[in-house]
């Protein structure tokens, strides 16, 4: 089932995918809906961003090419991490599908994506086992870390490198049947493939991540978990159009403009 | 005007504090309200975390003895900030005035509060200067940073070391009216006085970070900037009680105790 949060005619609603349109409900996937009559388009309704997380965890490196491949490029020694520690991403970035993503004005040229699968979480969760972790997941959905690499390296937080508003592209929807094992994350730039690797090749797995967030905080519905990116991104720029596809879930687009001050 | 968020009887509510009672308001401080002819004690209800933000700003190390005694402790050189860049805390953390704060059963001894103020946002801002900053913020709170040192120093990010359930107690409500450079702040554990430090003795102001900040991201209504601690906080354990006054606000109270499992 693909969930997908949109608007029309100036209301925000949920609606369950099918084929080219979305059935409309009322209430929405966490706290339980009703059909409705109502069928829409796709091409007719502005796509959200699938939805606000309560908190916005993000796994960061999470992927060894990624980690060798990036301190590489620094000159320096890669820094595997000894465990899973989850980090956190900014609700002011979030942008739906087909959103512009807006360059700051003052970002040097080593602006790049980040293909990411993100797990939606569906019902509160504490304590869970690593073989119980996937249980508290409503669906999935596709999520660009957006990263202004100069900031990263030399701010003292993400803030700005990572959390700039438009930076974290999320959707284009939820979809509640995945199959994990068999997915690609394959990123296009300008229609041009420019990454191809498999989803699930994790330094850390989602459910290790999820398990061991649950044995110290509370996962609530909403919350989303960004699970890192694979390999050597490249530079986006004003005018570029990024294309990241899970094989199984959809396809996140998002042109690029930059600002003008 | 001071705001509290409050439960009675099942239903949570804003409202307005008048003396030792609160004035039920329909709608919040942030999109608009109205008052109500509804007054409780404030002995009669439970109160709420003041808001839950969109996003949660922390700026960390913002009190240069606070960096430099910090530093000291770990036989370290102290590091300062070069520049105001904010970081992030996590909502699943927040509890409200009153509640427990609860020790994971795993955390060593070295578990300290950190006594902030919290700038809360009223209106949406974006692009300002330094000499406006402050127009987007409605009013002031107390925030308790609450910290396990071991983790903080070994884990790769501040996810249980700062954001354990529990770990951020917020309140007691959002005042309004507020002499930023009148305040003191002041940490009593126990009734014990531990700690008492020019709340305004900041590395950056409110008004830099807000700037700085809002260069690059939009601030929304009800999201909270918490600003730092002075000096060098003391351990808590089970069965103590944490009370962060700030004057011209109030206080913060919270009892610990330790998870058992």
């Amino acid at each position: 089932m693909r969930w997908l949060r949109y608007e029309v005619n100036g209301q925000e609603s949920y609606g369950i995918v099918e084929g080219d349109e979305v059935v409309a409900v009322t209430g929405d996937p966490f706290a339980g809906y009703e059909l409705t009559r109502a069928r829409h388009r796709l091409r007719d309704v502005k796509y959200l961003v699938p939805v606000i997380p309560k908190t916005f965890y993000a796994a960061g490196l999470n992927y060894v090419e990624h980690i060798t491949e990036m301190a590489a490029k620094r000159g320096e020694k890669p820094n595997i991490p000894p465990a899973a520690d989850i980090g956190y991403r900014a609700n002011n970035a979030l942008i739906a599908h087909n959103e512009n993503i807006v360059i700051p004005h003052d970002a040097g040229e080593l602006v790049q994506y980040e293909a990411e699968l993100v797990a939606v979480i569906g019902t509160k969760a504490k304590y869970l086992s690593e073989a119980d972790a996937l249980s508290c997941v409503l669906g999935w959905t596709i999520g660009n870390d957006m990263s202004e690499r100069t900031w990263q390296r030399n701010d003292r937080t993400l803030w700005r490198a990572k959390n700039s508003d438009t930076f974290k592209p999320m959707g284009p929807w939820i979809e509640t049947d995945f199959d994990l094992e068999a997915a690609r994350t394959i990123v296009r730039v300008n229609g041009e493939e420019t990454d191809n690797f498999q989803t699930n090749h994790m330094l850390y797995s989602v459910a290790t991540f999820i398990s061991r967030m649950s044995q110290y905080l509370t996962l609530w519905p909403g919350d989303v978990v960004w699970m890192g990116t694979e390999g050597s991104p490249k530079n986006l720029k004003h005018g570029d159009v990024c294309e990241i596809e899970i094989t199984g879930i959809g396809i996140l687009r998002n042109p690029l403009i930059r600002e003008k001050r």
